[in-house]
């Protein structure tokens, strides 16, 4: 009700300022059965956590991030633990809620009283004073990236249970499939001569790594364009009208905070096709809402000689293909004017360890969307025919 | 639960198949003491309908259509004459379910039987079957255009209780602004010689115009880009986390089935924006997912003096702006293969009146959706403080 | 949102004022491929229709009201015919929203204009103007009997699904059985010479024939307790904690205009027995808010030879027991006093044609809520394990 | 969605079993700016938690057990003293969700593992097992009443929220008096010599203290009525149809685990009364579902001099009356029957420590369910009309 909660079926509601106590997750609707050890959460989370400080030094290659970019992301001291609170069993979801608790390292508030009566440009700050009457200035408060713990938390045992329906089912795992398509503005394809697609725990290219430590050493920021493939999504996911499984999963994206743009299989380029072109194949793996093989809709092509599709005429899994633009982070170093709650300009710079550009952890994040998003529909779908 | 529902304190649910008995709605939670008449509600429909045969002689510029693009747009026999069945009593809203009703005056399946058996490319059709093991297959049932009757309805009354909560604040009324950026693949700029803001109602370009002619007389159809400004919006709109205000309008733009893609204020361009570019003016009217001024947290320009602003430091409105991409409608003439539900291969030509291009027939469904995800919205600040 | 919403999965909204343009239902949640024919409903809602005043002459003994008792329910010109406007093709549900209309007869506000501004005794005149500002005076508005022809029209739909679920399962139909065992304060049992259940559409005793004919002689009405037992409930329904089986059933069951008590099994009886009493088959076949059949539970009575049970240790049906508390019907002709909306009281009488006893038309409204519980927590069954 | 959550605005969500790690809460839609303190909500659960060993020798009549009776409940060593994870900041609630939580001091499975396969007569043992597949065993796993930690921080949060809207509104302070009329079969009125109305916290009446000490004796259990008056509730609480005040109580009362029956005002009496008689004055505080003065629409009574009262023609606050049955706690020492997962018949006895009676220490979570309730039925109220 009050924007804490995702999903009908599989509910993920999430709890947690930057510098309150701990943030965490409880999900209600995880049905009872599912294989769930404490370690299936915490490598989840252990790739959205930023490296801790002497990590980076000892081993830059982890997952969390790129090779040769953890200098780009935030180092602080928040190993982010995870401890399951309930729901869980010798091993086994109960169906009862499962409560994660993820304790914050950082709780002091010394780094923010400055920032108290100061509305950071870029920031929610002035918007939750506008709402609430009240925030809590240090770190953002609920605003803060670290809100994503929970969602991350989430995530992991949707995939989990995503798993073990593929598993019942016969069929393939959903996977996630996320690389950087654009980095501080810099198109990732052949002319960057490394692949085109850029993934979470690769080195960066060169071009780019000069790009972003020249940024870095200005004290700014870079955004970034991410492109993601579901593989081996069901047949049949999503509702009609409102709950289009396009729709949710435009929310749940959106809903992470740096994204400012989504756009599903042919997206913003659909819009200069012909009818005739876009029948082909750029439904981006959902037709009406709902998940459905592209091919078996499609206008058959030049090369489609006719025939009827050996064996499986009908594919049961569709690919789902979308993108998203992240913002640059705007906590920047740089210098800034800025509104105090007086209404007078100040010149602020923002202290602190911050991503300079949130590829590659925001991987982990737009992944548990997905997967909660799917973990919903799957339920949903379950219960659609008689 | 099942899809046919949006918002969680102006709940608008609706029904109605393509060739069902009528297509309406039911609204749960306007508030009581709203004035309401059924004509309020026509008015919208009026835009959405599609001209009826004779008003297009007659009548060229309408509502409805553009000036010279009615052409484009199909030409049915549906009046849509709502009625409202509960929910008002001597003019204002009861605070009971409102149920408005639009029959459907084409439910004969005549042309339809054809493509029982046939999966329309960019169709839902297959997707339907998929999920329900059953559809309705006269005229795309669930997932025709039809359905977009009952988000008009809804929005409507939503832009009726928005007027009436701005009166009673005293404050400007909330107004969406909805253009064409651009049509067929051609931008709308100064190089078309004509305002750059091409609104409903408006004539054509002539270069678009003959695109159109084009594009028709080729048994096919066009795409769209529309931009969008939402005037007057309180700050405040919005709750943290995942029911930011931009994903649930994102999800509301993305639930229109022919949407594609959305982006709010600065979008996809913000990826290759530096973070101290993209913390001046690039929210889209929305920090945090709070709709909030841009102006008030802004990194200060250079034009701006750095006096505070007179009398009123911290405007209380916000304007949202966003853009969404709109396929070409998949249902053309021109001949297409596709799949039959024995897996061959068959090839179809698409008969009876369609749409050209969705623009300006989608703009009122546009509109009704942005005024159901405010409506819903104020409702939930109302009561975010003590 | 708004109260007019019941289920989270299989879920029922109504619309509609006693003298509104209709009353009606919307479902949202049916699975697709259900048959359901127009009739289905009708059925149920033939039950719940009052006597047409030439019915009761020539056909005393029809469905809707008891053999000797058609009297003392309301007599009015409403047939209730029911339509489908969608969610239903070739005799199956789609999946859609399944939208039911039954048209007013009555709309005129010839008789009610007199009570415009008197809050009745026992109604919700008062409690909607405190509410609302605003109340539709005619016939009682929203809070008039006439809201329950939908839930009976949810109810049917929901029975329906209950059928096909058990025979997809292969198992027993759920059946409500309901019975009177009070009228007017008289207890139904060996004392009165009948069969000790009183039956929707048996003949009164003749002891409460006599009293309700006095008491509507004297322009007056009568109260009643309701007994049922749901048979062939399939064990493991209803959630833990807040959405236990029996708690949802109460609300479904409270929210009946004029219940005023609830209890499940040996209700207010259990308080006075010991645990060791109690702990034997006082459950009313729900434990821990699941359903259960008691017999796998209890505490061996001494009939019980210690056996294993034959064939079927577990039985996989639970009987759930509960008992309601009717009121009296508010209007009735006797002179009353009443205060106005001026705050001065004014003596009237309530003309028109009003139920004396609730029993037996209140029985399908019963039952509907029942149904449309079970149907809920069915579907929500299906996704609570792995 | 399964079952773990209460309120549509005011939205609680408790999670853990008796064993698990810890037993909590989270509330979503709490609006901003409440104050809220750690010890507000460490006093409710005080009110609920068990003595411990030492303190019911060292201070009998403190809050919790009644002065002679804390000996009829059970003795543990669990603190429960909570901690506030979120949602709270300088003393204020910032809007976000307020997650607490209560560690279980004793997690340990070593009294449990005997009754690993047996059902227990009168728990939800066999019924999850049903459900879920799976059960913790230990202590009643999530269908124990430790869960109503979770219900008592979530009510005392609620309570929080109604006195300060009171305070706003300049309104009295709404307030939950709750009492016992029943113990253990002996009905409390005048011929126990004491006051009528047997209050938490106060003195068993000798006659049931000596009925308590021989159940006790027996290793058996006892049951309770109480009833409840809530004082000083707004009129126009409550919504039409489904939401009823009345209805959401029901299965907010309901919800508790031993609680058997619920009635409103007049109740189960009711059904023996004429109209003209209940109309007068048994509606409980409700009328058609929402909170309304009874005065205001009675029948005047002969003591009713006619008179327009003084100054305040329409009171604007109503008192709630309702009474529920509970259960004797169902884990007692005596000997029983029970089945096993084998279906075999055992005979267990129940050791540890339980409660006799569930008065007093039920009384602090039916106060929790009426201020949980409320509190979602005013943030519901305040947007009802425009």
């Amino acid at each position: 009700m009050a924007g804490n909660s995702f999903g009908q079926f599989f509910k993920l509601t999430t709890f947690g300022e930057s510098r309150s106590a701990a943030v965490g997750a409880v999900i209600d609707g995880c049905p009872a059965g599912l294989d769930l050890a404490r370690e299936d959460i915490q490598k989840f989370l252990d790739r959205r956590r930023p490296k801790l400080k002497n990590e980076i030094v000892n081993s830059p290659n982890q997952s969390g991030q790129n090779f040769n970019g953890a200098e780009f992301s935030t180092q602080r001291n928040e190993p982010d633990q995870c401890e399951v609170l309930s729901g869980v069993f010798e091993g086994k979801t109960l169906g009862t809620p499962i409560a994660v608790l993820v304790r914050n390292a950082e709780t002091s508030d010394k780094n923010y009283a400055e920032l108290k009566n100061i509305y950071r440009p870029g920031h929610a700050d002035y918007a939750y004073t506008a709402k609430y009457g009240i925030r809590d200035y240090r770190g953002g408060g609920r605003a803060s990236g670290r809100e994503t713990v929970g969602r991350v938390i989430g995530g992991s045992i949707a995939k989990k249970l995503l798993d073990a329906y593929a598993e019942k089912q016969g069929i393939k795992k959903i996977e996630a499939k996320i690389w950087a398509e654009e980095i501080a503005g810099i198109t990732i394809n052949e002319n960057t001569a490394i692949t085109t697609r850029l993934f979470e725990g690769e080195p960066f290219p060169e071009e780019i790594l000069q790009k972003l430590k020249s940024i870095k050493e200005a004290g700014d920021s870079a955004g970034c364009i991410l492109a993601a493939e579901i593989l081996n999504v069901p047949e049949g996911l999503g509702s009609p009208v409102f709950d289009k499984l396009d729709a949710v999963l435009a929310q749940a994206i959106m809903s992470i905070g740096a994204v400012k743009g989504f756009q599903l299989g042919g997206g913003f380029n659909s819009a200069a096709l012909l009818g005739s072109q876009n029948n082909a194949d750029q439904s981006g793996g959902i037709s009406g809402g709902i998940s459905a093989c592209g091919k078996t809709q499609r206008n058959a092509k030049p090369q489609d000689n006719g025939n009827k599709p050996q064996n499986n005429a009908f594919p049961s899994a569709s690919t789902i293909s979308f993108s998203l633009a992240v913002k640059p982070p705007p906590s920047i170093p740089a210098p800034q004017k800025a509104r105090n709650s007086s209404g007078d300009i100040v010149e602020i710079s923002i202290g602190g360890n911050h991503d300079i550009c949130l590829f590659p952890r925001i991987v982990p994040v737009v992944e548990a969307m997905v997967y909660l998003t799917l973990a919903d529909a799957v339920l949903a779908n379950s219960i659609s025919r008689i």
